[in-house]
């Protein structure tokens, strides 16, 4: 019976594997599974007595590790997609839209990518942290509304590529969880590269605060193979004696890091495209959220110039200057979502790392 | 070209339904996605000022809702499975185990139910809490090395299903995430419930301190059709006036909790199926990590004798009587797991839930 079925399966899968994974139907996953990465360890002083079991005396404590949930689907190419969530996400950001249509796991999956779905070191299922914090619920959601460009609160944009009813809404507030630790760059981007060198080559594609560390990412680790940055938020590293003038906006002042050229010279080998969406303006407006998005724009356009002037291969893409307009700092989950993966996937065709 | 696809997906998935989603080979997942469930909102007095976004005036804040991740196999049974997660844990209690095995996600998806992955509300990707908490690394992996009945740190019990590698160790602790506000029964069961109202009928597995919250989760949605406890914490609640007299151990008392004889009623009506594992004493010992699953036993015998008198389907088995040895605190991802779960498996058939 096993080896009629198993001869079954090979010829069947030969041929699902085909057909399978497009925009409709079932998912044909090889292999799917989770594991942590990463991460440091301490020993409190001390001999524990298995009767004093709540006093720390000779105990340990595992932190600030990466978790991942990754699936590979059958047929799939040669390197995976690391999804990287930004700040006050976590791997939702990938999953099910808001609106609950399929985001870019399932959609990277029906194209035969194996995807890796991150928690960063001190975020959602990676919670355990090296480092005390503490959590207060403070309203701040009015704030995230206009910052991620939905709207300026309460009226969504003309035009914006998301859907706009109540429970879309709720969703979407629902869609963040809080750091249990100070966010550090160094750790996060520690916690990633353990997760490449546990994984081989990949693709990494990073969101809006995930964007900075991700730079980090590829300069500690080459199996970084190539970036996707939605919406990089603040943090460009440039080389010593190149970082730019700080610029300011009605929310805070962008700076660039400087770090060692060696260190900045990995970024020049690897190909890499930025995505930033719609309402962003280019003059400086009084309204904190927009203008932002106007300083890291401009940043982002700096960073390009510097990295490709050194030999690198970056490509930015402000959405409505290609006729794309719309797009809120969630590109990946926007009404049009299913377009921007596809211009993704141009660029990974392009780069042939399809 | 569409269509002759569809055609032939369409008569090989009929094929391959049948042969896919055994022990090995890949999975046909019909759907998966994630979404938040429940919880509750305020929001902060004043107006918002899209100037001063920092000042939590006129802001809203979502929080205490659960978290799931789900997938539904094609050719899946009626009734999905939710599985709930224990102290200190998340969704990674049933996904790849600490050795690298399949856990149950897996396992049950490829007997072709659907799967459930939920984080309760407070806890990993459903982080978002209502009341503040401070988050502490504080050193306490020996105790749960104990408390989860692998060994006596550093000794591992003889003959235990786990494996015993640095590695396994470290994805074993890695696998802990905190609370990030206060445990409340009440919210969590009410996330849970939330979650049954939008998916509709469906089995509850829990896991320890799901245990109890697992109950009222059943008594407050007849949608729970039957309920699996994997080794229940402390918490049983019973009819009021049949609270069975607290049980001391050498860990902490264990207490039942009253509910009015309506609500008790709830647990007659569906069939329930309570495992416990191997290095339980029948005797008081003076070793707070054992004696605490003593007393934990003991109260679930009781429970279950409260329950069965009152016309209820409740079996208990401790794994060591029917000569299953070698369990710890976690059989759904202990060596001999699979075995586990055809033991479910035939529970679930028996009670014609699958």
């Amino acid at each position: 019976m096993k080896s009629a079925k198993h001869l079954l399966s090979v010829t069947l899968l030969s041929l699902l594997a085909a057909c399978a994974n497009h925009s409709e139907g079932p998912l044909l996953i090889q292999k799917q599974g989770s594991f942590a990465a990463g991460g440091t360890m301490i020993t409190a002083p001390g001999t524990f007595n298995p009767r004093q079991p709540m006093t720390p005396n000779g105990q340990t404590y595992h932190g600030d590790h990466a978790y991942a949930f990754y699936q590979i689907p059958a047929d799939a190419r040669k390197l995976p997609i690391v999804m990287w969530h930004g700040a006050g996400q976590f791997s939702k950001t990938w999953e099910t839209t808001a609106d609950g249509r399929e985001g870019f796991q399932n959609i990277f999956l029906r194209r035969h990518y194996g995807v890796y779905l991150i928690d960063q070191p001190r975020r959602g299922d990676a919670g355990r942290s090296m480092v005390e914090t503490t959590i207060k619920p403070v309203p701040d959601e009015q704030l995230w509304f206009n910052q991620f460009r939905i709207g300026l609160w309460p009226r969504y944009f003309n035009g914006v590529q998301v859907a706009q009813d109540a429970q879309t809404r709720e969703q979407f507030f629902r869609a963040m969880t809080p750091n249990t630790g100070p966010f550090d760059m160094g750790v996060v981007s520690d916690g990633v590269s353990a997760l490449f060198d546990k994984i081989g080559p990949g693709i990494l594609f990073t969101h809006s605060q995930g964007g900075g560390p991700g730079w980090l990412t590829a300069i500690k680790n080459d199996k970084v193979k190539a970036i996707v940055a939605f919406e990089p938020g603040s943090s460009f590293v440039f080389a010593d004696g190149e970082v730019p003038a700080p610029i300011p906006s009605a929310f805070d002042t962008v700076q660039g890091a400087a770090v060692p050229m060696e260190q900045f010279m990995a970024l020049t080998r690897i190909p890499i495209l930025i995505l930033y969406g719609d309402n962003i303006p280019e003059q400086a407006v009084d309204l904190p959220a927009q203008d932002s998005w106007r300083a890291r724009l401009k940043m982002a356009r700096f960073w390009r110039d510097a990295v490709n002037r050194h030999g690198g291969d970056v490509r930015l893409i402000h959405l409505p200057e290609i006729g794309i307009h719309g797009n809120t700092h969630f590109p990946m989950s926007d009404l049009n979502n299913v377009q921007i993966a596809d211009l993704v996937a141009q660029f990974l065709k392009e780069k042939q790392l399809d």
